[in-house]
């Protein structure tokens, strides 16, 4: 996830000032607006000290993201034994990270990077969908074996619709549509 | 959803140009390639031609991919009686297009506008999100008044799997997954 950088405490300490600078001016102003020389600026790093990490902003923006949203969140659903509190839970903390404006503007500005980039499209997944879907496939997969759930529900549909649910709040800015209702819906169906 | 343009053919005509330029060079290049000089340099017209109509180039694409979008396809879910039935063939609908390479590109172009700017998203979800929503609540209100689905299902959360499904396969890529699943998942839930 990091580039190879050497170790040293004062490009180790430029390397987290840019890093934090990005996350910044993102939640500031929004991805569109954000440039490497602001970037630069904000950090109080030149741009070619910039430029030996990321080749673009698109990737700065990446890992910036990616440090910004998963070192303090639990990635994980919980394993009470109860997979649809459980499932209820971790979506409510999902939720909960939108609701906090600057997360929220973080989050747009990856939507925008995996929307104009095929390559940002697939390392984005690399560093979040895919992780976020590997934790919940594990827990899926217990509640399967255990017998909870439907054998044939499909984990792909699953993600799509929780992690679709996700960008559609980040996109339209909803933040106050009770969290409950999509768990609901994906635990019980729609036909009665 | 036009601006008032006089109707004079030969303004029809460049603002139509425009609009197929706009489609074009998103399907080509993408939203962060795309320039109003390259619009309108495709369109055969000048700047201030384009400026007459459209305030930005989010402005531009938000209306060239409604109009992309919106025109050749039909809306409303079907109403053969079936609700599961018919809502399936209405997501296949949203699903065929999103395979289409060029589709798939005007979407990605207005995921990204809705990512970067509050009024570009407000006026996406008026032209394109809101429409859609309103004929599924309208399929959604039959199924429930003839008792075939639980009264209680959220339309909210529908709506949000839904479309943030379509979302989460733009953003993705993802074109392959059968498109039965979510469906399924969403009529019969998970739990057993």
């Amino acid at each position: 996830m990091t580039t190879n950088r050497g170790g040293r405490p004062r490009s180790d300490r430029a390397h987290r000032a840019i890093l934090q600078a990005t996350r910044d001016l993102l939640a500031e102003s929004g991805y569109e607006a954000l440039t490497i020389e602001a970037i630069a600026a904000r950090a109080g790093v030149g741009r070619p000290t910039l430029y030996r990490w990321w080749s673009s902003k698109a990737a700065v923006v990446a890992e910036a993201v990616t440090e910004g949203l998963m070192d303090s969140e639990v990635l994980a659903p919980p394993d009470t034994g109860d997979f649809a509190a459980d499932l209820a839970t971790w979506w409510e903390g999902r939720l909960r990270l939108l609701r906090d404006p600057r997360a929220a503007a973080i989050l747009r500005g990856w939507t925008a990077a995996s929307a104009e980039s095929n390559e940002e499209a697939d390392r984005l997944y690399a560093l979040i969908t895919g992780p976020l879907r590997q934790a919940l496939a594990r827990r899926f997969a217990v509640a399967v074996e255990l017998g909870q759930i439907r054998s044939d529900v499909s984990l792909d549909a699953l993600s799509e619709t929780l992690f679709g649910g996700l960008l559609y709040r980040v996109l339209t800015r909803v933040t106050h549509q009770p969290a409950g209702q999509v768990i609901d819906l994906l635990l019980r169906g729609i036909i009665r």
